[in-house]
């Protein structure tokens, strides 16, 4: 059953024993969502874990650094920015038919739990977060809550920058800075700051880019090798492909990423007219318009001369197509 | 004398023939107060014409793309975002004693015009100019304007990233999505947009980069070469200095970057407790704690080497005193 957020409100404070859930990977919006909402029950006296199927990352360690978690049977499990069951990760997969309730902003919500309260335009499910703990459950709303708010929201809109960002985001954000968010040191630990590793695997794949068809294609190439010589994990590779994309004149960025089998995952970004869903469709991939994907086997230099061969195919056919139209 | 914005926007309207000036090497902020103070005036059929004493940078094109200049004698004098005379620069000094007023939101204002509209709280002269457009001009805040002043404040606090980011900065922004700014092209264009060159510098930069100190202390390189080989101009450099001391565990950034009569000027960026003046300091530089500067003559091998004896001393120094303390 979907729920308003005041029917949320209602609920939550009616409950004790609370395991609030996050999904696997985590990001700042399910951790903020989750440690906010364990901060506000647990300053109404009430009993809140909160759980997660990998191990929570480092970088948002302000948001759990003053929480000492409790063992308990839970009387009520709540999933916050889970859109479905799967994402609970193998960790939790245990309570994946027992949500009793979920907050969420994802249009892909399944609806899986048993009440689900889901605001699909919300730009992160923080925003839905702060009208369920400031208006309907009347907390403090105190820095530390202003803090773990404004992390999900900045982190969700790629600090106010991406088309989700709405009138609402800005509004909230100025009401958490009156509530005391560290927003400068945030910000610059989230957006400024990069581990030895990543600035090291960067300079690498920097190194490794190419341009062709007169500089509207820019390449990258992310081998095992490197990955395994600066000991990146996932987290520390997020982003790289958008850098060819991100180069003035590019109108398609590629980042081929060699995995352990022998094969070559292609990720493809476009900047305004070229599709990269047909694109990557030529190799049996596929996707959006601007982000699609396809895997291709072979050596890094047949790969390469696959796809450049695709790409001025492609830049011809589409003038062609503009000259007749 | 000081004019509260309601006072600065009736002397606006009473004039026509206005001529406004940005301040040399323009950022966002200047160009955009001008051009939305030009296109809300040009509205009301006043001629306007914007003046800079250096080529307007093209990323900024979107600002003044649809604006023709005209030539006429100017009646008043506006300077938008200029603390000083002198940052008229060269191609505009005979206005240098001739501002009938000056807009701006530097606390370095030296009230050098005729009359001064200042607000030193203002994260941008952007925030100011939306004040006396909106609030006391009642001018349509069109898209275009939303467009200008939106750039103003995204630039001038780093999307929302610096302490200069205010509750005010927030709420406006909030104001601007709803009089229809094209967010996330200008973010797109301005935050995640690199020119080739740019990106080439950038890798030369980074295959430069040494550790030292237990990796306490990044230094990276820009030489001549590598500036004259990508034909990178000032704007294209902007933001190198920032590397070293972006990345996790670095407490002092180090930029060597060789100047045309082979000495090095060196930027220092500390992160949480080195003092950067007084590295510098050393060196007969000086600066602020956490990003001071100094130069230093030699091959690049020697500048190093004195920075980095520098730099163990200062940090046994800091040991030392800690113990004592």
């Amino acid at each position: 059953m979907l729920l308003s957020t005041k029917q949320a409100a209602e609920l939550l404070l009616s409950k004790d024993r609370i395991l609030v859930l996050c999904h696997m990977n985590p990001d700042g919006d399910t951790l903020s969502a989750a440690f906010a909402l364990q901060s506000a029950l647990s300053g109404m006296d009430k009993q809140v874990r909160v759980a997660c199927s990998d191990p929570l990352p480092e970088r948002f360690s302000y948001l759990y650094r003053e929480y000492r978690p409790t063992e308990f049977e839970p009387e009520y499990i709540v999933a916050v920015d889970v859109a479905t069951p799967t994402l609970l990760g193998p960790g939790l997969a245990e309570y994946a038919d027992k949500v009793d309730l979920c907050i969420d902003h994802h249009s892909t919500n399944t609806l899986y739990a048993k009440e689900t309260c889901l605001r699909m335009e919300a730009a992160a499910t923080c925003e839905v977060m702060f009208d369920i703990l400031h208006h309907h459950m009347d907390a403090t709303i105190t820095p530390h809550i202003a803090d773990c708010l404004y992390t999900g929201i900045a982190t969700d809109t790629g600090c106010f920058r991406f088309s989700n960002t709405t009138t609402y985001t800005h509004t909230l954000a100025a009401r958490l800075f009156g509530y005391g968010a560290s927003f400068v040191e945030i910000n610059r630990d989230l957006f400024e700051t990069k581990s030895k590793s990543r600035i090291l695997v960067e300079r690498e794949v920097l190194d490794s880019m190419e341009f062709y068809c007169e500089d509207k294609v820019a390449l990258i190439v992310v081998t095992q090798e490197m990955i395994r010589q600066y000991e990146a994990d996932e987290s520390e590779l997020e982003g790289l492909s958008g850098i060819p994309r991100s180069i003035e004149g590019v109108e398609l960025g590629l980042t081929l990423r060699e995995k352990p089998d022998g094969i070559y995952k292609i990720s493809a970004r476009t900047a305004r007219y070229m599709d990269a869903s047909r694109f990557c469709g030529r190799f049996g991939g596929g996707g959006h318009k601007f982000a699609a994907g396809c895997a291709l086997q072979g050596t890094v230099d047949e790969v390469k001369r696959q796809l450049i061969a695709a790409a001025e195919e492609l830049f011809s056919e589409q003038e062609t197509e503009e000259e007749r139209s």
